[in-house]
């Protein structure tokens, strides 16, 4: 496998130093694809200025507008977040996480490694794109990483996975069907949103939330291709023509 | 044992931003104990505000003006350097050295971890002071880690091997929603099995082979009983009465 298919995605970085810092931090990992989701500034002098050599990631990196745009033909998406959750994310530390990205990378597959802004982290409508979370052991009284030293430690993790080989890994299991890509799901969500709407399911303040709900559990579940199909099936149930 | 015990020295650090850069990276991974040999300037502005909240270590800092000095009370003294060496220093990589650091200060001594100026690295001569020499892997064609950066990879190691590491996580996962019981589980699933046959939707062949696949897609998502009810309630579109 290669290194290169392993994404790594900021979400509207507000400092542009911390851009370059983060390029640097990726080139000495061996990682290059780097995306911006509406990054503050850039280009810029203050990131060409902290990539100290690692100016030729930022030439490459894809400018995008949305998350689900950076993340559509991924199947894992990891997103970087220290916030407790009370929704059951799987929930891995930074080793198990890189071993993961890791492996999926292995099958081939564009996976996802994605930071939010440096002072609130990502957003929980992010957080809900993410198929998984991932947490960087930090101590309890002070766990103040900057976005730097984060991609850092990830990277380094992943680094650390990818070279000591396919049998230090766990690998996907042989035979598993593949999870859906991002695409699929944000199709069949849009499906399950209007069947719901048109049955007057989501109705009042609690349509947000409902959503959300559902969203993340299906997430969870990583379904494959001909899963999605019969959810759709089943949907037509409830609204014959969508 | 503790992480007092193990002691991060810098030799003669010539950016101001970069001592702070390391009091916040050794906080944010339990480490206290800063040793400063000859920093170009100290105290400082810049150091103060790279350390964001890690003011604590700065303050407590010593300064001394020999390595000879700060290890004088150590056993286990071990330099990163990414240099090649020649003379036989045990050489370890960054995850077996934090482990041979933590294992070390266990046994009640203060240990020490040395890092050289940001331009050159560690003097041949303050190499030789050294016990150990400790390297941190990085891609062969970019190694240009900077001093924050290292610190950061060793101190992360050093916190995962101490007791601290790994249980910061689990405790995060203790907090999470439960899944539902399995026999919860069972009467979604007879639930689901009497709406899809009142809809014609499991005639035929496939019949078991589309439960089961739908089984096995809930199962793998694991959900609690707030998103049972929800699902519950979906079915009811399907069939009103059920």
């Amino acid at each position: 496998m290669s290194l290169t298919d392993i994404r790594i995605v900021l979400v509207e970085p507000a400092h542009p130093g911390n851009i370059g810092a983060v390029a640097r931090a990726m080139k000495t990992m061996g990682l290059s694809r780097m995306i911006l989701v509406r990054p503050a500034a850039f280009p810029s002098v203050e990131a060409t200025h902290r990539a100290s050599g690692a100016e030729d990631l930022l030439e490459s990196a894809r400018l995008v507008l949305s998350l689900s745009e950076a993340i559509a033909d991924c199947r894992l998406v990891m997103g970087c977040s220290a916030r407790p959750r009370s929704v059951r994310h799987p929930l891995l530390d930074a080793r198990a996480g890189a071993a993961q990205l890791v492996a999926e990378a292995d099958e081939g597959d564009p996976v996802a490694l994605v930071f939010g802004p440096e002072r609130s982290g990502l957003a929980n409508a992010d957080l809900d794109l993410c198929t998984h979370q991932v947490q960087i052991p930090t101590h309890p009284e002070f766990s103040s990483l900057n976005l730097g030293a984060a991609v850092q430690l990830l990277a380094y993790e992943i680094f650390m996975a990818s070279a000591s080989g396919p049998e230090a890994v766990s690998r996907v299991q042989e035979g598993q069907m593949r999870p859906a890509l991002q695409i699929e799901m944000a199709h069949f969500y849009d499906h399950l949103e209007r069947v719901l709407d048109q049955r007057g399911f989501l109705e009042g303040d609690l349509r947000e939330v409902t959503l959300t709900k559902l969203r993340r559990m299906f997430t969870r579940a990583r379904p494959h291709s001909g899963e999605l199909k019969l959810l759709h099936s089943i949907l037509k149930l409830i609204v014959p023509g969508d």
